[in-house]
């Protein structure tokens, strides 16, 4: 059973999880599965880009931070997936070794209109590295089932 | 060398990538390091969600695309990278077996105001699956070197 339904949520609520160290490793595994740029692939092809080093695929942090707010959050509670994600900034590379903070924080919640068992929570996540430098934000709405359906949140 | 700089790309450009099969295996492991939900992790689990049978994370899909564009087109481009997302949306789940079709667009390009070597591209990236169904758009700002520095674009 979730511990934690739509009405569970609004401004106000914050959390924080890690700190998840990435390593070089799983940096260049991920890269070379997915995304061979040589900024995230190859440490002196890195050298030579705007990134000025070896630098984590914004993909990998995203999915880093996914795994990170379903362990603290989200399998916990009565989440039904997100539609989507609302907008995505890489403010600063991630680098080999970094050891990420998740803030999360909730813009807004909407019930649903057209289905009144569920409603909508703009859940927005900062992520730091072990500098205290914000390397990433995302904004994503996520579907939550409500603890008393048909009532108005 | 690359082959294709920021002169190269203007709206009325597109490609087409794939088909790219992503196997129930592959979809069960990237669960399982990045999206432990049990939509993308479990299919007797998955039955009883909304997605009604196991489905692959959104993440996974956008880093099997990213892996696509890199490969179609980005490597042989003077890239630089993307500062973030636009947006993103799932609009069907991918399924076990479900080979994938990307069609890259584009929206608008400008050249940068504070440097003159480089501009943006704004990407339109649809993915498919082979029933013809859309199951994920995404756009995204491309930074990319101009081919002659300094020219206006």
């Amino acid at each position: 059973m979730p511990k934690f339904y739509f009405e569970d949520f609004s401004p106000g609520w914050t959390v924080e999880f890690g700190p998840r160290r990435v390593t070089r490793e799983e940096m260049i595994g991920f890269a070379a599965q997915f995304d061979p740029q040589p900024m995230h692939l190859d440490e002196e092809a890195a050298r030579h880009t705007m990134l000025g080093g070896l630098a984590a695929s914004g993909w990998h942090t995203c999915s880093v931070m996914m795994k990170m707010i379903a362990d603290g959050v989200l399998l916990d509670s009565a989440s039904m997936g997100a539609p989507g994600i609302d907008e995505v900034k890489w403010l600063k590379p991630v680098r080999p070794g970094d050891s990420l903070t998740v803030r999360g924080s909730i813009v807004s919640t909407r019930a649903s209109q057209s289905k009144p068992d569920r409603g909508f929570v703009n859940f927005l996540w900062e992520v730091f590295n072990d500098r205290g430098e914000k390397v990433m934000t995302l904004t994503c709405p996520q579907m939550m089932m409500k603890r008393n359906a048909g009532a108005p949140a």
